[in-house]
């Protein structure tokens, strides 16, 4: 018996997965079974790489979605709509469905996961993070037994091959974003990427899945990379450090913290070398300890990679059980309670800053005690270089509530010693 | 309803799998629905850590496979018999079965999948590599759409803290192993670690999951760390490399290629950057490329949350189908046909020795004429130290034939010029 799939999309990972399917040869056998019946997209007239027989290929994407042969619709459109309405139309025609729209499901998870329960039928999207990476499967299945504590992210290869050029060659952010640009490794609008919107897309979805409770995607504290300059990759350098743009998930017992933010990381963590377009996911579980997945986090090839497994998982469990009266729980994502956010301004982490100060007597002595006046206790403070008649003072925090740090800098900003503060960067 | 697991073996695994199954909260929801039935045991008179109700623990071993209550036998003794006739009995018996037995698998895979089969129940056995790692799973499922063309792993945590301590603190084998068993990274007999024997099973295991075809564990070409010297960790570095236990799968087309030795790996690779217990495997895919998986590969905790996450996806497979007329292919293990092995002079791989030469004029020229007499060409040759009177001469190879390379070896061993060779490693 073959199963049929209707695939929705044949951009760069539509046309991966379209690739597999056509060639199941020297792959999982089960996927001889597995047949592409319709293909959706949005204009006839745009020269495709593959050759599909007559009829196959059809503008008519609410035709796939509710074919009575169809046993699973793959959604690879990207953007809100009409995917997330696609979705839900496929679900209502009793459809499996295979995503890797990590906007649509860190949007609208909840509406979409409660209307494929109520169908019985499953929602997969293990190539909506980390590209080919097996992740979400772990956190729904493999890594089950534990109670998770938090999972650390570098999710968005974009902006981890800008960081890493930029440390690599001394480069300005722009200079490589522009590099990047040209390579195809960042798209020509970048904002999705260098701000951070993709990690905290990727977050929400990890962080559903890891702790059993939802997140409201605009509550996510999110910053980009764009105020990341090279003066701060190079002071970092010299204390021990790596930025990264880190998505991060922690299980604080009554409340949930979800951020992604530019972030120091020792190089001593096992995140610290994941450089170039490469993601990583590290997990920290009792009693599991640290789990780290690591691989290419983006591309025609690893997506359909993870697009092809989810299909195949459905497959898997159909020729199994001819009578699915219950979901898998393991394999389904069902509607959960959303979690409390911790305040921002109640999260406890390690700040660095770097200020331009005048060079007067005592402006060290100035910046300690304002920060001791807010229960900031410092590190390390370097007074390293010049910029022009000031000089570049950097400290990194202890552990401080980041109220508390912002108090202490808004005051040091007033401070007649100094010019500026150019930049200030969480450390993990 | 309520799943009863049979659990055989309260070691520190069994112990660990107890500890999660007896304290649910703030794991998977799936957990509160699965008891433990019977806890088998060879003596009932060795201080326990758990209390379980009166008549849970028991020796009659065979009686928990057979008992008609049970959903799930979970095995944990270790070693080959009576393991492999209770899994057998336990499958006869129409149990499902997980085990972290990876000397049974390996040895009696094949018989023990072709039971299963016959039986449709499920043999999981995710604990039984890398720990708590998932990496079972993924090349079961999340990376089935991919051809894979190799599984290269760090899976034996003991031999990696040994040679992690022996470069950290430049210790002999026997002061480090001595230490490690003190630790208890080691066992007090150490043979199945430290001779490469541990490795050779999980990668034997992994092989047949990688390419679905079965090996013959005594065909695995197996060499242990004993013969590591210091002075040969102290050259690797000094050339770019760490030296690993390595257990490599490769897939040739025709045949594979499945062996354990330590191995020169160079220090840009991911693998020589795992230090400690800890496991990484690295597979390499069409199209999914390189990913890794990285974690702690023993300990209780570890293992036990691999052996939980089996007993909870069989628990997830039964509640969610109350007909199991086949099982899900991509779950159940079949039994494979046997693949061919590249025979190891057909090996093509880089290689390191160290060689002892009298201090005599033109001994590189020499080295040089017979290595190329038998088409080996070198990619460095370094001369450093002295020992006693004898120079030391290193020299790493490009790719070449194994068998060419050990004629070339004995041929230089019988040259006046060459006292002795005390070391040749492969070169990754």
């Amino acid at each position: 018996m073959a199963f049929k799939v209707g695939l929705l999309g044949l951009g760069t990972v539509g046309t991966g997965t379209a690739e597999i399917l056509l060639d199941p040869a020297g792959r999982h056998p089960i996927l001889q079974e597995i047949t592409i019946k319709k293909v959706g997209v949005r204009s006839l007239d745009k020269p495709r790489k593959l050759k599909f027989p007559q009829g196959t290929i059809s503008t008519d994407l609410t035709a796939i979605v509710t074919d009575p042969e169809i046993d699973i619709v793959v959604e690879l459109l990207g953007g809100l709509e009409p995917a997330r309405s696609l979705i839900l139309q496929a679900i209502a025609a009793k459809k499996h469905v295979v995503t890797a729209n990590k906007a649509v499901i860190a949007r609208y998870g909840d509406e979409i996961y409660s209307a494929a329960e109520k169908a019985k039928v499953y929602v997969l999207l293990e190539g909506a993070v980390g590209g080919g990476i097996p992740v979400i499967e772990p956190l729904k299945q493999s890594l089950g037994a534990n109670r998770i504590k938090s999972a650390i992210g570098i999710v968005n290869g974009t902006t981890n091959y800008i960081l890493t050029q930029m440390a690599a060659v001394g480069a300005d952010f722009a200079d490589v974003l522009a590099e990047a640009q040209q390579l195809g490794y960042a798209e020509a609008d970048p904002t999705a990427d260098v701000d951070g919107l993709d990690a905290a897309d990727k977050i929400t979805i990890l962080t559903s899945l890891a702790f059993g409770k939802s997140v409201k995607r605009e509550q996510v504290l999110t910053e980009g990379i764009r105020q990341v300059s090279i003066t701060d990759i190079n002071y970092a350098e010299k204390l021990g450090f790596a930025i990264k743009l880190l998505a991060i998930s922690q299980n604080l017992g009554d409340c949930l913290q979800v951020r992604v933010h530019p972030t120091l990381v020792p190089k001593s963590h096992p995140l610290a070398s994941i450089n170039g377009v490469n993601n990583a996911i590290l997990i920290e579980g009792d009693p599991i300890g640290q789990v780290m997945f690591f691989g290419p986090g983006a591309g025609a090839g690893p997506t359909a990679s993870a697009v092809v497994a989810d299909i195949m998982n459905i497959v898997g469990v159909l020729k199994s059980s001819t009578n699915t009266e219950n979901l898998d729980p393991l394999l389904s994502c069902s509607h959960q309670e959303y979690a409390t956010l911790l305040p921002s301004e109640e999260l406890v982490t390690r700040f660095y800053a770097r200020s331009l100060a005048r060079d007067v007597p005592g402006v060290i002595g100035h910046l300690g005690t304002c920060f001791g006046k807010y229960n900031v206790s410092l590190e390390s403070v370097v007074q390293i270089g010049f910029v022009g008649e000031y000089s570049e003072i950097v400290v990194v925090t202890h552990d401080v509530k980041e109220g508390n740090f912002r108090l202490a800098i808004a005051e040091i900003s007033n401070l007649d010693a100094i010019h500026s503060i150019p930049s200030i960067l969480r450390v993990l």
